[in-house]
Formats: C-alpha cells, structure tokens, sequence
C-alpha cells in the first residue's frame, strides 16, 4: 500500500482575481474526496484551515457522519470520513505525519497549470512506490498559492483530458489523480 | 474524438433499501460532470428525472450558469453547464441522439457491482474508439435499477481502487470512467 496522505488546502489559495484568500469549507469536499481516499488506500485525509468558523464547520459535518445520526444511518461513509484530520496550516499537516511516521513527507502539489519543473503521472508514480510518506495537496478555489506550488518538493503535471478545457472541480481531479497515481494499471 | 454521450440517471435508481425510487437533483452534480464531460469531449450531458419540481430546480441551474448572472460571472463554467439537456427518461435520451446522430446509441451502465457480463476498462475503450454513438449511464442514490443494468448493451467492471472499498460519489465515479475510457493513456 502506497504512503499516502491527502491535503484538502482553504489557504493559501486564490481568488478568480489571483488575489490570496482562505476558501469556505464546502460540505461535498469531505464526502467525495474521503470516499476516494478511502477507496485508494490513502492515510489521512487532512482538510486545512486557519478560520475558526471554518474549522467548527467542517467538525460538524464529521461529527455528523463518524459519531451522530449519520454514522448509524450510513456506516460506510463513516468509514470515509474518520480519515479527515483538521488543521491549519500546511506545516502543521507536515508535521502531524512527521509524528505517526517518524519522517517529513515529500510535499506533492497539484495545479491545472503545467510547471518546468512539472513531474509526470508515470514518474509520480514510481516515487510513490517507496515507502516514505508523501503528501499530495489539493487546492480550493481558483487554486493553490503561488508560494506553496514553488514550495513542494513535486509540481504533479495538470490533468488533461481530450481537449484544452482543463476546468475539472477540486472533486473530480482528487479522484482521478489517485487513480492515475496509486490506483490499479489498466 | 470519441463519440460519447452521458447520463446521469434520477430515475429508476434504488434506495438504501434496494426500493426503486427517483432521486432529489444535486446542484454539484450537474457541475462537476458537465466540468468533466466538456474536459473529456463529451457530446452532450443528459440529466434525466420524471419529476416536474426536479426539472424546474434542473432548468434554474442551468439558466442561471448559461445565461444569468453566473454566465458573466464564470464564462468558462457556462460552457460546461451548456453540455446539459434534461430529459424525462433514457429511452428519450436515446431518441435525442438519434435525432442528431442518425443511430441509436449503444449503451453502457455503470454499476459498483461486478457481473458475470462486466466488460472490462480495456475492451470499452477499444470500443469507443469507433465512429457509433455511445451513451454512458451513471445512477445516483444507491445505484442504477436492475432493470436498466440488464437492459443496457454492456456493463462497465466496477472502478476498484487498493481496497475493498467501493463507495465512490457518483461525481467522483464518473471523473475517474472518462478518464480510464477515454483520457490520455498515460
């Protein structure tokens, strides 16, 4: 099994402006991005946050499904959503995974836009196969930051489809990423 | 680029409790897979549900992201979002393209469950790669209605990820077929 662990990011982000901001929570992030974290073997799945009502929101929402009426009327996506780990920020996330795995992760970032430096899925691939700890980031709204993109030690090329429109929400690109990188060749 | 047309299926899909109902619209839906669908040249995305409350909620969707306030906002979502037409059920989609196509088209379900019939990842994508028209189904709630599983020409094999986990969002699901299907092989 791959030494994965997904990183939800809400900042640092961008707006439609490119202006730096912190994204809201969005309910349907957690369901759809843990069940496939779940379903590919991933770790932890952390959602990153520094506001306050945003980390009261996304622990009610957990809450809900892991331990109130939605963990009895749906056990299976309790399953899913006790990977998800709340903090606030991306160093915070490092070292939480420093602690259970006695070792920085390899920082990961995905972005629609294609990098020099850019690594291929196939290349990804093969690093994952090791057994150190790796951290593939996602971001919220217009995308990650700037500085945090040139901050990893990985760029991950974009997802691209068959044409030139690379506009795939937060959502469907986490799951085709981790099918791409640790799930089963085809 | 391959002919394939998707739907999203409301209708006949089943419950928690394998009883044949017609599922609520979900906003995201309509906008992750027509996201994905423009990304990987979909022809057309079809929402398809009986209900008349389910169609108005569907047309103010859509309206407000092709030609309201949201099509000024976001003119690239708009373009997604212009990929969809309603239709009241999948025999009126087939008619649809047939009406455009001149052929009725072959159809293909999606089911977390493996049949003595599922057709594999691999074969369908050589499939496609012919000039008929194709029309990819996905169910929301619990599933597809067996009725319109046995019915369908093929039956995709269920995505699997490292686990023995298979409960994927449909909007998650459908991101990770096309990709498979009819993404760049990487």
């Amino acid at each position: 099994m791959p030494n994965i662990h997904v990183a939800l990011i809400h900042y640092p982000v961008v707006n439609k402006s490119g202006d730096v901001i912190a994204s809201a929570v969005t309910n349907l992030d957690l369901h759809d991005i843990s069940r496939a974290a779940k379903t590919y073997g991933v770790k932890t799945f952390y959602v990153v946050t520094p506001l306050k009502d945003q980390i009261t929101l996304a622990n009610r929402i957990i809450d809900h499904w892991t331990r109130g009426a939605g963990a009895r009327y749906n056990p299976i996506r309790c399953k899913a959503l006790e990977l998800i780990q709340i903090k606030q920020t991306i160093a915070e996330v490092a070292s939480h995974i420093h602690h259970s795995e006695h070792s920085y992760p390899k920082t990961v970032v995905t972005c629609a836009k294609k990098y020099p430096s850019s690594i291929s899925f196939e290349k990804m691939r093969g690093l994952l196969a090791g057994e150190n700890p790796f951290l593939l980031a996602f971001g919220t709204a217009w995308g990650l930051a700037e500085e945090t993109i040139t901050a990893a030690d990985y760029i991950l090329e974009p997802v691209v489809g068959n044409t030139n429109y690379n506009h795939l929400s937060v959502r469907s690109a986490a799951a085709i990423i981790l099918d791409r990188l640790i799930g089963t060749k085809i």
